[in-house]
């Protein structure tokens, strides 16, 4: 610790082309060495030579057909009206080795056949056959069996020649070939029992950090963290064609550190070091990797994923001499994202392979994308299919929400010095899911309810294939994504203040000339969520105006908060007034939490939300939750599912049975036409 | 075999439907049970139930950076001019249950922050965090250490809160969602160490027949059969999220088969039987099942792969009660299409996914397809990337010939009562690779040479990614493909029989008004290729005419063809005098081949090819092979990699230790304005 350490920012180009300078030097930037593995373990790696045939592919003429072998020439002049009589061989011709001749005779029938099963050797004097269907058998003048033809036959007709396939000396298959089934049987075909193939490389995958605890320890205490970095990284290394190896949690200590990664270099290709690679007082990587070869890169100007450590070992004595050590950062995103654009090139060249290049998709961008001018920006994206049009929607979560990368469907890069992309803008979207899969998913963006998690299972259960991808902002945001044919459905429970009925007014405003499907999913009981024995006492809506307690609201266009400003407006009561008005979450578990935590004494919000983190409910409304369809989307095959659903006994009952749920009347369609 | 069988003609969709009521008659046509793995086995299987969140996460307030903890309402007021003094905790908030609560008190610095680093739990009584690099250490003035901050935080500034990435309850992931290592993130940080998946099914792959040698056995003797679409069939299985078992091969013996057969119904999930599914006299696949539960299909109208055999075991006592056997046709392109056909839907489905849907490209066919009208046609096909189109060209080889599965880019397919399709239609493939592969494809068409193998595998070897695919049609062949687009480079050896000149003024006639280079790639020696010890003494081109020597030729358009033409026009000898005229190959080894079996005596040739398959070589001519490139492509990206290699002394050396081959002059250009 002789120096102090600042994060640096440089272009993602640039710390590749040094990490990949240092690799070369060090004689590691090309495929690993070979190894022979038989063809039975040879799916899915790749040829480190080129192989060629080593016997021909048949290696004998041999017959394509079950019939006879004859030669070609025997049955010039055959026809319907003057049919042909050869003499049969004794034998069928399975044997080995055959190598009789035939002498020309001139008696009665010198013409020969034998019967032959596809794939029999022909005997060396025949060179056509014929199909079985198409002879009589018949018996000959001179007492011998024999058969009858009715038509000529080309020579080589229905001959499958030595070679056909493959003739020996011949390229079988490159290098650098990933190998597939079917390559298998062709390396088998041309005499090959194994194969030479790219050693895998094997990866160390080497957690930090006092406040991890592992997977299967359990249930963490506050300020411990689950350590499933290695999880996702090991996973990767592996569906990219290394071996990964996690090795035991290390904590936060320089020295342990240091041995640790020093012990790994003997055993491994690649050192994957998880996290401390950021400049904070426990941030031990690039001390790490200073201390045991060459710091390459302490920063990289990519959002998520800045703080990556590139270094490469060159100890003393050491073996093998240098090693690459990747720092990975420690936020789930981050380090996922490391692993995608510093891993998976390194292991690709490594398997003398290019990096798996993601299918690509235009979009159209619902919302504004604000990008940090000085670095590169993988912003994550859920791409919706809706008519013609693809819809592209960030998922503005940060570095830490791993659901951010689970829900995504894509990334959206946004280079360096762009100042992002505006609402509207076409967009390219590198995908993580195959382009069909996109028109496999229902798009609902609206209000949040349980119902839809529910329904997100029973689709998936029963359709496989069918996705249903829900982002939640709230009623009114639901209406404005329809109104741009951006969701298939919007989930709704928008009250109107003036006549108490719920969304119809808002599709007539919203939704203007257009013909609605407006569908009951459920009603459902809303109140003031609170923790368990309700220590503050809350009863009625005027309590959120109570200067001891602090709540937490829904953002703003959330039928929920709608209903808060409503009954605050009855009671005259100014939001200015309301202690954590302003602290805001986007979906009735969130809201839980927060109350669940400390953070606030109370929150408005779903009776089952509450259920589901043991707080206590003070019930206040009854509301209808409602879907929002437009007629198009009504009547597709795509929605035809989820509209069953909701007339299905099993989903039915799983609704009533979250606390609070009516599922009276669940399924009903009014026609709204605005 | 109480009962004869014969090959039915099932459409496809009919077949599929027996077999999948069978299946669901049987309780079969369901995703396999449940089983559970821990997440560190799990990437890549399929989720069997929804998995809901055990916890929240993050389960505390943490801090998003390193910094300071305050709690917001004290920062209010703090500018540049006016700055806040806090004073500090004693610790750093690493602790476990932290629960204390400050009071409000009125003294000098009532106001309190606390050290935190990045992942810390906020204390109790904080919720917001100010940035390390915000802060000005102090002394206060009774001595204990503070910060100085010059800037006011909202609450919850930098703080993630508890369950900003899952809250406890929510729903991860549903089922029937196949696990990406994101996935695993999401499933441990929400609590989970393990997760319930689908069992792999475990599928036996039984080879029948009494020819066939196993691939470890070495070298076959005629009549023998390499047995190798069990490799093919379980690396598909594995491919396909199954667990294969090759079993011993089973020879042609109907009690032998049956008895392998029953006892696989005890352990197997699914028994691929193969082959013996055909009709012929030592075919028991169908016999067997109808001996062991019930035959539902046998024969089916797809080519290839006609002779399918689905059935469905019903023994008495046996435990499962039902198995189902899927009896694979023999010849490998069936083998393996059959696969692709039945055995990756089922296998999908009892993972409870849809099965892969393979990308498409539309292309213009560039030869025609003429299709056998009762069934449904899998035209294998080659697909170029030439400008901005893409050709497709068929492959017209056997069912026999893996090779034509193995350079197939795709598939092509005619529906049943359907006679084919046109040249120049346009048509969709069905892709065996991932589009931009075929972005990086050189594509030529024309004469076959062996330098061609030499120059895919030197290409392969350098340039990871980088493909050579060629068509061996025949030096005019390739001019034709040349003028249609179809190609980006032909290699050509046109004598032009007035002037003695290879090549220039078939361009001119082919290719008018274009910019085309032609590349000196090698000259050649062509001559007789005999066997060896040359028995019939060939010591000429009048050879060809003597009644004792049968000839192989090369089909019309090839180059070599050309010069036999010339050759024998010199001498007035007239083709129909030449015994094996109409015997024709397409490629110099093929002929090769035909002399060594015996087919032929004598086949006019490259000297390298004669050497490959240890024949005798009687020299007859020294020829020019160049290469003919429209101008465009040979200054394009794509063919640089290849101009390159023409200038490489590695790659020059290894086409001069070919025999008969001359190196001077490789890679030497001239334009031609035609």
């Amino acid at each position: 610790m002789q120096r102090k350490f600042y994060l640096e920012d440089i272009p993602l180009d640039e710390a590749w082309a040094a990490f990949r300078a240092a690799l070369d030097e060090a004689g590691l930037w090309r495929p690993m060495e070979a190894e022979t593995v038989p063809l039975s373990e040879a799916n899915g790696r790749v040829t480190a030579a080129a192989v060629w045939a080593r016997f021909s592919s048949p290696h004998y003429h041999s017959s394509a057909m079950d019939g006879y072998a004859v030669r070609a020439e025997d049955t010039v002049g055959a026809t319907e009206g003057a049919p042909l009589t050869f003499a049969l061989s004794d034998t069928m011709s399975t044997g080995v080795g055959i190598s009789e001749l035939v002498t020309h005779h001139s008696s009665l029938v010198t013409r020969r056949a034998q019967a032959v099963n596809t794939g029999h050797p022909l005997p060396a004097w025949a060179n056509a056959v014929i199909m079985v269907e198409n002879v009589q058998p018949v018996t000959l003048p001179d007492g011998r069996d024999g058969i009858e033809i009715r038509a000529a036959v080309p020579p080589w007709h229905h001959v499958r020649s030595m070679g056909e396939d493959m003739v020996a000396t011949e390229l079988v298959l490159p290098a650098n070939h990933r190998l597939r089934p079917v390559d298998l049987g062709a390396l088998a075909g041309s005499g090959h029992a194994s194969v030479s193939v790219y050693r895998r490389p094997r990866v160390a995958v080497i957690p930090t950090g006092s406040e991890l605890v592992a997977v299967e320890d359990g249930e963490p205490m506050p300020g411990q963290i689950i350590e499933y970095n290695s999880l996702v990284l090991a996973a990767q290394v592996d569906s990219w064609g290394g071996v990964a190896f996690r090795l035991p949690i290390v904590p936060d200590d320089f020295e342990a550190i240091r041995d640790a990664v020093s012990r790994a270099t003997a055993d491994y290709d690649l050192i994957l070091l998880n996290a401390g690679s950021s400049a904070g007082s426990e941030d031990y990587t690039a001390h790490v990797v200073e201390a045991l070869g060459t710091l390459l890169v302490h920063g990289v100007a990519v959002r998520p994923g800045h703080p990556v450590v590139l270094g490469i070992t060159n100890e003393e004595g050491a073996s093998p001499l240098a090693t690459p050590i990747i720092g990975v950062p420690g936020y789930p995103v981050s380090a996922a994202l490391t692993g995608e654009i510093f891993v998976e090139p390194l292991l690709a060249r490594w398997q003398g392979q290019q990096p798996h290049q993601p299918a690509t998709v235009q979009g159209t961008l619902t919302r504004k994308i604000v990008s940090h001018t000085g670095d590169e920006d993988y912003v994550r994206v859920v791409v919706g299919r809706v008519g013609a049009n693809h819809t592209v929607t960030p998922i503005s979560r940060g570095a830490g929400v791993i659901t951010s990368l689970v829900r995504a469907d894509g990334i959206v890069r946004v280079p360096r010095f762009s100042e992002g992309e505006d609402a509207g803008a076409t967009v390219t979207v590198h995908l993580y899911r195959e382009p069909d899969e996109l028109e496999h998913s229902i798009v609902v963006i609206g209000s949040h309810d349980l119902t839809l998690d529910l329904m997100a299972q029973f689709l998936a259960a029963r359709h496989e294939g069918l996705r249903l991808t829900s982002a939640n902002v709230g009623s009114l945001g639901g209406m404005v994504a329809l109104r741009r044919g951006e969701a298939h459905l919007a989930g709704s429970h928008l009250l109107d203040t003036e006549t108490g009925e719920y969304n119809l007014s808002y599709i007539h405003r919203y939704l203007p000339g257009q013909e609605i499907m407006l569908v009951t999913l459920a009603g459902r009981e809303q109140g003031w969520m609170v923790p368990p024995g309700n220590p503050k006492g809350l009863r009625d809506w005027a309590d959120a105006a109570r200067p001891d307690v602090r709540v937490v609201n829904r953002q703003r266009g959330a039928g929920t908060r709608v209903l808060l400003d409503y009954e605050l407006g009855k009671l005259g009561i100014d939001p200015t007034d309301v202690l954590g008005y302003d602290h805001e979450e986007y979906t009735h578990l969130a809201v839980a939490a927060a109350v669940m935590s400390g953070a606030a004494d109370a929150g408005l919000g779903i009776r089952a939300a509450a259920r589901a983190l043991k707080l206590d409910f003070v019930p206040l409304a009854n509301e209808a939750y409602e879907l929002v369809i437009p007629r198009v989307h009504y009547e597709s095959d795509l929605l035809r599912p989820l509209l069953e659903l909701l007339r299905d006994d099993e989903f039915q009952a799983a609704v009533a049975a979250m606390p609070g749920y009516d599922v009276r009347g669940m399924g009903d369609a009014r026609l709204i036409v605005t």
